[in-house]
């Protein structure tokens, strides 16, 4: 595997690769790579001759007060993951390139931005859409794979590479669980053995919405009052949201009758520790 | 010269010299081609085998109760100036195929996109740069070259291009001007032979400028007054600015000793006609 740390060197491997006939796949990172991420690779090799992965924790898409500084940083760590995993590139582009100055350009997808995660971090899908737009031109890849753990990141990057005729095919690959139902994420170590336990509440009460709409509940001030109270009885987390899309769109759904799949959402803190979920459902008939 | 009118198509032919080891100019107009695009035609071919010119009057860079309905369009005249000056690509696309739906996604370049020509249009540098974006990732090419005579937006283009890591070269071209002065432009064919007259003035001011400037007049203050002066006397335009810029950052100046170049910028209405033009000029010393 090669570790490849200027973007003037990733351009230049990317440009020989293309040359020569190869396809490439990537997988943008943070870093701090779980399963979740190495599942995101495996996508990428199914469509591609070479995988890079980038590693990249990106300042623009934090907010004031959220975790930037103490996001997990394990570059060794990583390497020997991405390395076992068959990953050919590792691309650590250093903050001093990818911002040499403070940076004019951003890519905005308006309207889906501003909801949800938008609402709970302004300005995260701003950066996030342009450090991706960055890594795309820089890796200039065939196909690109997304988690949908981040099932909003996942919708945008797709909108964006849509709206500005990127060259490239999104992957959005599912997300990966822990035996207990927790949805893998880097931000998970930071969690209290007792917050880890807590935290398979957001699965159980996401099982509780499809259970219950494909019984028919189509009403959603219900569904969700029956996840909050869950949520409440089992953990000490505080709710950032429960919420309903529509999985085509991401417009948020009022009335679960009129839809056949609702993707529903939830972010919450345990502790200082946010995490969020998501599942996507169908709507069923009531019985009878 | 071949006429490409799908995004699908082109892509392909810019897929195959890529990789035929060709290198790709790229010439992005509105059409109503004159002079000046032409030279911008010369100017990509120096740098690359194949040049591709565009035609597309984008919509989102039209303000409401601006000339997006009436700007010229004469695809005909274009095909035959094209093909004369050997462009071996022009390619048309379609609004439908541009613009599908409601596009969510946008790029900006903060801060300059406001001032100047974005200060009197506004959203107007939001629309360019997003669909310049769009236009190089169909048309990938290696070299994309604009017209100094929207200096404003070729400032934009070229800080986008690096903001966001497109792995293009932009060259910017000088103006070309008719033997009265008047910078070449598509809008110009709207002025009634008076205005066409009165027109002039914007460079003869510009020219008044440099010779101040020059001198060792840095009171920017009493440049622009003496140009304003010599606009009013010599035509019945409106103008709607006339500015001093840092050609480096595009920051405006104030005081002009402290400069070496300036970037004098006017713009003006004769009419319904808005023309802009601009020059750039050295700082001198007060003579004794």
């Amino acid at each position: 595997m090669n570790v490849v740390s200027s973007i003037k060197e990733m351009r230049g491997i990317s440009d020989e690769l293309r040359s020569s006939g190869k396809r490439i796949g990537f997988v943008p990172t943070m870093g701090a790579l779980h399963e979740g991420h190495l599942s995101l690779v495996d996508n990428a090799r199914r469509d591609s001759d070479v995988v890079v992965v980038s590693i990249f924790v990106n300042p623009t898409q934090f907010g004031r007060g959220e975790d930037f500084e103490k996001y997990p940083r394990e570059l060794e760590k990583d390497k020997r993951k991405a390395e076992f995993r068959g990953v050919d590139y590792i691309f650590v582009p250093p903050d001093r390139e990818m911002y040499p100055e403070e940076p004019l350009t951003f890519v905005e997808v308006e309207k889906v931005s501003q909801i949800l995660e938008g609402e709970f971090r302004p300005g995260h899908f701003k950066g996030v859409a342009t450090v991706v737009a960055k890594l795309l031109h820089i890796v200039n890849p065939h196909v690109a794979v997304f988690g949908q753990k981040d099932a909003q990141q996942a919708f945008i990057i797709r909108e964006m590479a849509k709206d500005l005729n990127f060259d490239v095919a999104i992957i959005v690959a599912p997300i990966l669980r822990e035996t207990d139902g927790l949805a893998m994420s880097s931000r998970n170590i930071y969690l209290s053995p007792v917050q880890r336990k807590e935290a398979t509440v957001l699965y159980r009460c996401l099982k509780l919405a499809e259970s219950m709409l494909k019984n028919g509940d189509t009403n959603l001030v219900e569904v969700r009052a029956a996840m909050i109270k869950l949520v409440n009885r089992e953990s000490t987390c505080k709710l950032d949201y429960v919420s309903f899309v529509d999985p085509i769109n991401f417009e948020k759904i009022e009335d679960g009758g009129l839809h056949t799949e609702i993707l529903a959402l939830i972010a919450a803190r345990f502790g200082e520790t946010r995490l969020i979920d998501n599942l996507q459902m169908k709507v069923g008939k009531k019985p009878g």
